[in-house]
């Protein structure tokens, strides 16, 4: 009987779909590069029929990955093609840029139908990236209490709780028994989340006082009372930072976590899956930062490139003007003996690249709470003893090519020692500008760079020069 | 009857023990960087009392936090205050360093108490980082059935699905219904992994044919069959690599997922809060490859460190040798116009920079599977765009400065030129370079900085001279 009911959801022709299947993702369930413009090609040759069996294999997430490699003309014509449910889907999972870019053509009322498909959280998501006219448009097309959930949703903050929760909770009165929650469950079914993974219990005045995990309800007679069952919870304060949330996620390994108001009233819950997005964005987010670009989406255009990346570039043609104004002070010297001009740009590279090493692994402290006040002390003593041991040895190194290339142990001496001294100043800096950017409420990732390679730049022109004055003229 | 329940879990003294808790932990549920020295008093004082009121407002996440905050001495005096389930739970979180310091000072009897009450997958994880001495004799002091699973796991490769995944899981027949499964979980309680959130429903040879959510048992009525609330699974080969694995729990919204043998077979989970610390493991070396750290925790000593960062500082001292052989073949154009030796360093810094941007989003957009074989081309070319119009705005800005400067139009232009090309190259390096390595089968991240750093450097003082050579002597 279940063999049967299983074989009712296979297709009639099961053998195809499979090899379908195996031909639009890889062993890692990885978009196969040849499947997009298999795609592309149905599209183009308006092949509806083929459409539907290459779209057959994909789940919704595998659609909003192809639309990424497709054309934005591919991408449109996909569109009607896909139901209200599967399109809501693929909504939620489509990168930002796309997803403004779909939304712009999509009829009001389609995109309503999708929206009602969707969870309170994904539908505010997209809801906030429509133009201000659409959005009206789009709302009033929905019943009031989806588009209630979602205004509600959108008065909060930005990458707050408020907007990374779901409405959608199970409570229970902590008085109940296992066998009543489950009662109730099964009654009412149809209000539920879609999935969840723990049951709030929550005291008269609706504030979580612990969490029986679904599993733990499934194992337990009946009879046993939820306050036996139930373990403590961590409660998200509604206007918590995103990325702290995820911290916590990450901390305490959590599945899921009430959400509850500055009064302690619970409001609604953040699963784990969406923390995972969090966890993927800020950490893009820090590589980003550190590499000096803004934001860049793989659909942005040329221009919006050249954007996310102009201001870095000018701000870096700044502080090296700047930097190299130490080169001009000392032209003189530079004209006497050319070596300098040669050896200098090492003597600032090496130290630029001492100092990002610092600094990446400050950011990723800081970041992961591994760094603070306690120890700031330790680590910054232990990152300046790291620079000036590996300042000596590159600096020996150095030294060494030099006396050999140029036949002259001065100079040596000159480039060994403003090796040292950059090195050990981008250690000092790698460390002390992310601490006190951190402090000053900064995002350490945005800005230290900037200053890390004005720092190491002028200091390897400078230092070189001055020392030089001093040993070698 | 309920609430009195509850009570009995509270302490006698709820007042002090909630002071303590605001105490210990900030709102992000961070540790609070005051609370370090107070225990490591309580330590230095033989405080027992103390103590054990500090470390009670503390999970086991708390005081693996707190560990790594602490000097050795202090970690290794904290060691005996903790039970044996609470060390099992400190043990999984520890950092590796830090881990394998504690491991090294804890009895083998002691250890092996902690590892029973550990989950196979975290249990193993730790026995791995024994030396071998003490890792037969740990393991010896085990019952059969624990050392087992130990063994079987870590026969499989580092950083492998087998690695990760639980061997405890919770499977049905498919022609179960929710009834029959949760009679059949009441009556298992004792032998079930402590959470789970999906029973596998299998065929007789044990391969998954489905999965079905803890929350659709819950919600379903006792005669529905597990066939038709079951959902489709994602099955995990036992030999994937574990970033893998995180790309397809991050893609498809994952929570748990079965592990399968070559044949199919059932032979363990894998679940998502597992994923979460593969996610931010990933990212980190991420970010501290393509800063050129080969691997540093919180604590490294000092030589750690030095030993980290070597490598990437002599390979940078190595190319920026060959880099400005460049400038030494034209000495004699540089002690003409010492002007050029200011500002050649400034051509190569923002070049690489230019090149450190691109590389930074094609990694990112590599590790993420946005870049393949289907867009690269797209890709390559938008590059290339941006990376012209950059050159040119940045190339006028500069052109300008040094008119102003210098009253030389044609060393504006001279300068100008090269910057253009040395940011278009940066480009074209910055995209080329990590799809070849990761079409090699390398880690784009972590040998791709040197290159382009080698590659803008050394085109930012070869373009500047050879140009200078052409239009200026």
């Amino acid at each position: 009987m279940a063999r049967e009911t299983d074989n009712l959801e296979l297709t009639k022709n099961p053998a195809t779909e499979e090899d379908l299947e195996d031909l639009a993702l890889g062993e890692d369930y990885a978009l196969n590069p040849e499947y997009v413009p298999m795609v592309a090609d149905a599209l183009d040759a308006g092949d509806s029929e083929r459409l539907r069996d290459l779209l057959s294999a994909l789940r919704p997430e595998d659609v909003a990955d192809l639309m990424g490699f497709l054309s934005a003309k591919d991408r449109e014509e996909l569109v009607p093609h896909l139901d209200p449910e599967t399109l809501g889907d693929v909504l939620s999972e489509l990168d930002t840029e796309i997803r403004e870019d779909v939304l712009a053509h999509l009829p009001s009322a389609t995109l309503a139908k999708a929206l009602e498909e969707m969870d309170s959280d994904d539908a505010a998501d997209v809801v906030d990236d429509l133009e201000d006219d659409k959005r009206a448009q789009v709302l009033a097309a929905m019943p009031e209490v989806e588009r209630a959930a979602i205004e509600t949703t959108l008065a909060y903050a930005e990458e707050s709780a408020g907007r990374l929760m779901q409405r959608e909770v199970v409570a229970a009165p902590q008085f109940w028994t296992v066998g009543q929650t489950i009662d109730h469950l099964r009654r009412e079914s149809d209000e539920l989340p879609e999935l969840f993974f723990d049951v709030y219990v929550v005291d008269p005045s609706y504030k979580p006082v612990g969490a029986a995990p679904v599993s733990h309800l499934l194992r337990s007679r009946r009879d046993v009372p939820l306050a036996q069952i139930m373990e403590q919870v961590t409660e998200i304060p509604v206007d918590m930072d995103q990325e702290e949330v995820a911290y916590i996620f990450n901390k305490y390994n959590l599945i899921s976590a009430p959400v509850v108001e500055p009064g302690g009233r619970l409001v609604g819950q953040i699963t784990v899956d969406d923390i995972v997005g969090v966890i993927q964005e800020e950490s893009e987010e820090d590589i980003l930062a550190l590499a000096g670009v803004s934001d860049a989406g793989r659909d942005a255009t040329m221009f919006g490139i050249v954007r996310s990346r102009l201001l870095w570039l000018v701000l870096n043609l700044a502080t090296e003007a700047v930097a190299v104004g130490a080169i001009a002070f000392y032209q003189d010297e530079i004209a006497k003996i050319v070596a300098l001009a040669v050896l200098m740009p090492i003597v600032s590279s090496v130290g630029g690249n001492a100092g990002t090493q610092t600094l990446a692994v400050a950011v990723r402290a800081l970041a992961s709470r591994e760094l603070n006040a306690s120890n700031a002390l330790r680590i910054f003593w232990r990152e300046l003893g790291a620079g000036f041991v590996n300042g000596l040895i590159v600096a020996i190194a150095m030294g060494a090519a030099v006396t050999v290339f140029f036949h002259n142990w001065r100079l040596a001496l000159t480039v060994g020692l403003a090796l040292v001294a950059n090195i050990f100043i981008a250690a000092a800096g790698g460390i002390l500008v992310p601490l006190a950017l951190e402090k000053m409420g900064r995002d350490p990732a945005v800005s230290s760079a900037i200053f890390i390679t004005f720092l190491t730049d002028s200091m390897g022109f400078f230092a070189v020069l001055a020392i030089a004055a001093m040993i070698l003229l």
